[in-house]
């Protein structure tokens, strides 16, 4: 039985007290990756971006909204897992300068300028102790073998799951887990079914380091 | 009895086919609205952006998820009805040119150009027949009532309902309707019975409308 943190959902980053920059994901990736896990006897933190999903009951969470907040609860609790599955889509854009009232309509547009996040999967995986393993997700629109083997190396993972722009907000998936060498499994079906896939793949690759 | 259109929910506008800037809108007081409508026997028509409330049943719904549907679909549907309750929160800002991939991190930041939306309200209300009334919703961090104020004279509302930040994404509300004269009424309590309130008070200020 393995601790695995699992990061799960958007995050927000405010350019004033009321709009931000998100996106769609809902979190049941994140969900039906912590139900997986607990299926086959592992425990489970998730930490969670706001989603409207329900997590397993067994599950612990910690819930935050910005990516920073969540580059904080990693570092904080990455340390007492054995693995790391980031599912979550946090915001790899921020507004430099936030406005603490609402921004008003001039008639001359705005211009705003985003400084990047930092990879917080990337940041736990080179950390992480020889007793600890990352699995990242990486949601690409064009070249996604390429780009997933790239992301893979430069996070240093030991494997990244592919998908779709196709995968936020549905309930279903189609995913291909990646390796520095190849296509190492296809899973397709409910997220949970895929969730099961991926799990299932983790215990088998990487059951010495449990 | 009054057929009444009610814009309700944010609205999302797309950097990519990922990210999108929006708002922590509910659609919770759209949905109260809609029902303090139907049981003061209103015909309801909703037009929503991409909310996780359930409206009521006996409401049109129609769903929106831009800006300029949302702008499409009340240009089409207001001529059709008594009144406007706009109590959506379009983005006010749409970047000028979209990308059609993921943007990446280059190491370089992000700086992004937006423009306005068109005011979607402030359109139907200028365009009303003497037969037509309009409401509006105010939302302001700061000099809630001057603010309020001019908002109403620049959009030729009937009235307008100002409320603060805290309403957004909560059970609860409080509010106070202004006119061009005064403050009106004041409302407070949970989103339905705040939705009552202004029911209520519309049906009473602008009967002779109906």
């Amino acid at each position: 039985m393995a601790k695995i943190l699992i990061t799960s959902g958007p995050t927000r980053e405010y350019l004033d007290p009321i709009r931000f920059i998100s996106n769609e994901s809902s979190g049941r990736m994140g969900a039906a990756l912590a139900q997986a896990c607990l299926d086959r006897g592992h425990e489970v933190l998730v930490i969670s971006g706001p989603v409207q999903v329900t997590y397993p009951e067994q599950a612990q969470l910690i819930q935050v909204v910005t990516t920073s907040e969540l580059e904080a609860a990693v570092q904080s609790e990455f340390p007492r897992c054995d693995g790391i599955i980031g599912a979550a889509a946090p915001c790899d854009f921020t507004p430099v300068a936030w406005q603490d009232s609402k921004i008003k309509k001039t008639g001359q547009g705005l211009s705003i300028t985003f400084e990047e996040t930092n990879d917080i999967l990337a940041a736990a995986s080179k950390s992480k102790r020889p007793d600890q393993w990352a699995v990242g997700f990486a949601l690409e629109t064009h070249n996604g073998f390429e780009n997933a083997q790239k992301k893979l190396r430069e996070k240093e993972l030991d494997f990244i799951v592919l998908n779709g722009p196709d995968a936020m907000n549905s309930t279903t998936n189609k995913v291909r887990i990646i390796s520095r060498e190849k296509v190492e499994a296809e899973a397709s079906g409910s997220k949970l079914e895929v969730a099961q896939s991926i799990l299932s793949f983790i215990d088998v690759a990487i059951q010495d380091e449990f």
